[in-house]
């Protein structure tokens, strides 16, 4: 039995029963994975968690569990909220340059239809 | 000093020392602010994360835990980490219709030049 104890019972030294809520999504050879997710949140609040959710969404929510711990320490002041102004930022940006080249091509238009020129359209752009 | 206690003691209904570390962090006149992490993270861990930074981190670091638990509660199965693959999605897009508008204007601008006449810029595009 003690061999396929998943990475949480293995990590608290205790039996890993059948019915156990963290074995499905905490498998022993990989208990880097759950020390992560321990550290910053307890395995008592993962398990809370895990109990208020549907069988089928276990597995995304540890995933993305997995994910914020892990960049929460790689960078413990921002964790992976940083990423998200940053992208907002980006996002902005590009929005920004297509309008104002979007703008750049009405204006050529309005310039071949000024002078009775056909514009041409380049297929696919 | 009762009604100086703050979130996190008055939660614990125990005195709030003048050193308490979350007493800069969780003002009494918003309990649920602490409420929300406590739930996600339990306060040991907060308090663990807090004595790991340098003072001036952990204003940013409180702030980036609140929002990534309330997203969490909000969404407990993707937490605030369902925002990240959206942006990156929507940042693709944009970045795609970008470069096929710049390539639209290269094609114009290139058919100007066949013919001998100036491209007009337009200012600020």
């Amino acid at each position: 039995m003690s061999s396929k104890r998943c990475a949480v019972c293995k990590y608290f030294r205790r039996r890993c029963p059948p019915d156990c809520i963290f074995s499905p999504y905490f498998p022993p050879n990989n208990p880097q994975r759950f020390t992560c997710v321990h550290r910053i949140y307890g395995a008592s609040n993962i398990g809370k968690m895990l109990e208020e959710l549907n069988v089928e969404d276990r597995v995304i929510a540890i995933e993305t569990l997995c994910y914020e711990a892990s960049c929460r320490i790689q960078d413990p002041v921002y964790g992976c909220v940083g990423l998200i102004p940053w992208l907002e930022h980006e996002l902005n940006i590009t929005q920004t340059q297509l309008a104002k080249t979007r703008a750049k091509i009405s204006f050529v238009h309005a310039n071949y239809v000024a002078r009775g020129e056909p514009f041409i359209q380049q297929s696919g752009v």
